[in-house]
């Protein structure tokens, strides 16, 4: 037997298939090409079709189907809600799959659950049961496990740590994204420089030498490495909203490991030992000391890894 | 049969019988009176002693024991640490009691813990699987029900969450308390108050009144009852506090309900609709939208609920 993993993303979806020990028997990546709603759940099911029946053709058939999907699952309600993708305000992703899948049983989780349980299964959080997933990429979100089960709350909402209250006054622009992730998500970095730009005219630095809408996360990443002065406000800004974060998720939870993943970390990974520094000022000091902090091990493959790991459960009935 | 439920504080014993239906029985409170160590030890001992033999002589023997202590009871060790207790820092309760209570089981869980357990069996949280007791007296801390299970973490020491970073920059007073138990707690709003007293001499209000060492929580809500500028400047910050960690609380865990309790609400509950509003500032919007904001229905008795529903538990194994 082997199981079928899915990872859809904002701009593409990742296709796997696992052996039942979790080695990964294939991996193909294809665009979504800016499709919209029905079309991405057709990609999706097409995708899913092929792989069935290519397994079908070994001895190894699919035996459970696992998919990530970058948003909501609403587990009652099997629906999808999903920012990125036009159309998928509550999506039936559920039923759309199990029309091609037969018997075979599909779970669906959201990318931060999927993150999480990636890392634990084939990543930095084996044999971990409270263990925290840090996405930082565009967004900020949190897959959080909580003695080996994945924390959903009453809504399938749990995780949304981007909307995180780590600074005092409110501002406006904390009102579409939340305070955390204005200040420290991919996406927050380009605005909190763009704003610097226009409110510094007097910096001269290598952020002036490019089209100002153009500016990313990267581009500020790359001129951290160089000494840059603006560079350096907004991410030594970055380091304490971190390590603030961790503090929180310190103290809250108690987790065995916090680990950092999403394209932020990335360059950011470095900066793990300044995070943990600054997390040990506020957090609670013994569950602080207990606690590691790490990067993922599985680079952008983690959403795959969970799930591939959900199937895999999905495929052993307990 | 009955069940025993023992809620330990940091200056009294409360001993209560429940029915198995979940009737109070009996309910008595004894003084610490500055005992310390074994002392209280043996206080809890006797006072278990004394009502398992009462309950013998009656046609409702003691099936269970359920104790809640001021602090983190350590599961796997059987050791409570309670900071406001001299010397328990790893105290063997459970051994303790198990010598009294001979083949009677015995349970022992955090304050925090027995909270949330209490308004879930018989007060506010009435048929809740995903929810939060914010408790703040003296200190803050936060019993949180995650899926009908207690949060304990890696190490039983998860809901600190007086240690929550909230404002920056990070201030030496934080260290042995915590931002947030430093800006909002009982103990908290007192020491603010006394800082504001010493830096702005020129106020002379009703806080000016009283010897400035005895000024407690109490004093402070009684001057902004009166209008007192420097009390509502204090309780206008406290409310932005509590706000912003309903908030956080409300993003990461997505709960049904948060319960407000401890010794300020009391008279902090009048501001629940004020701590709603901040709260809905920095949230994840639909589930804000969706959480239910309360006082407690059980005033100081959540401790004492949540040890009995513990017992009779214990007392049905499943």
């Amino acid at each position: 037997m082997a199981v079928l993993a899915m990872d859809l993303g904002g701009t593409k979806l990742a296709v796997a298939v696992f052996s039942p020990t979790g080695i990964l028997l294939s991996n193909e990546v294809v665009e979504l090409d800016n499709r919209q709603g029905n079309a991405v759940g057709a990609l999706i099911t097409g995708m899913a079709q092929q792989a069935i029946a290519a397994q079908q053709a070994t001895d190894m058939p699919v035996q459970a189907i696992g998919i990530s999907v970058p948003g909501i699952n609403h587990q009652k309600e099997g629906t999808v809600w999903a920012p990125n993708i036009p159309g998928w305000d509550a999506y039936p992703l559920l039923k759309e799959v199990k029309q091609v899948s037969g018997n075979i049983p599909v779970i669906i989780e959201s990318d931060r659950a999927c993150y999480v349980l990636g890392e634990q299964w084939q990543g930095n959080a084996h044999g971990c049961k409270d263990v925290i997933f840090l996405a930082v990429g565009t967004g900020i979100g949190a897959g959080i496990l909580v003695n080996g089960k994945v924390l959903r709350g009453a809504h399938d909402i749990a995780g949304a740590i981007g909307w995180m209250a780590l600074q005092q006054p409110f501002r406006s622009q904390y009102v579409d994204c939340g305070c955390f992730e204005y200040h420290a998500s991919g996406e927050g970095i380009a605005k909190v420089v763009k704003a610097l730009l226009a409110a510094e005219p007097s910096y001269n630095g290598v952020l002036r030498q490019q089209p100002v809408e153009q500016i990313s996360a990267r581009d500020v990443f790359a001129a951290y490495d160089k000494k840059d002065v603006l560079a350096t406000t907004v991410i030594q800004s970055c380091i304490t909203y971190w390590g603030m974060a961790v503090a929180n998720l310190v103290s809250l939870f108690n987790p065995q490991k916090i680990i950092f993943g999403g394209g932020v970390f990335g360059p950011a990974t470095a900066l793990i030992p300044a995070i943990k520094a600054e997390a040990l000022k506020w957090a609670q000091p013994i569950s602080m000391q207990l606690v590691s902090v790490e990067a993922t091990a599985l680079n952008g493959s983690a959403g795959i890894y969970g799930a591939g790991f959900l199937a895999l459960q999905e495929s052993r009935p307990s």
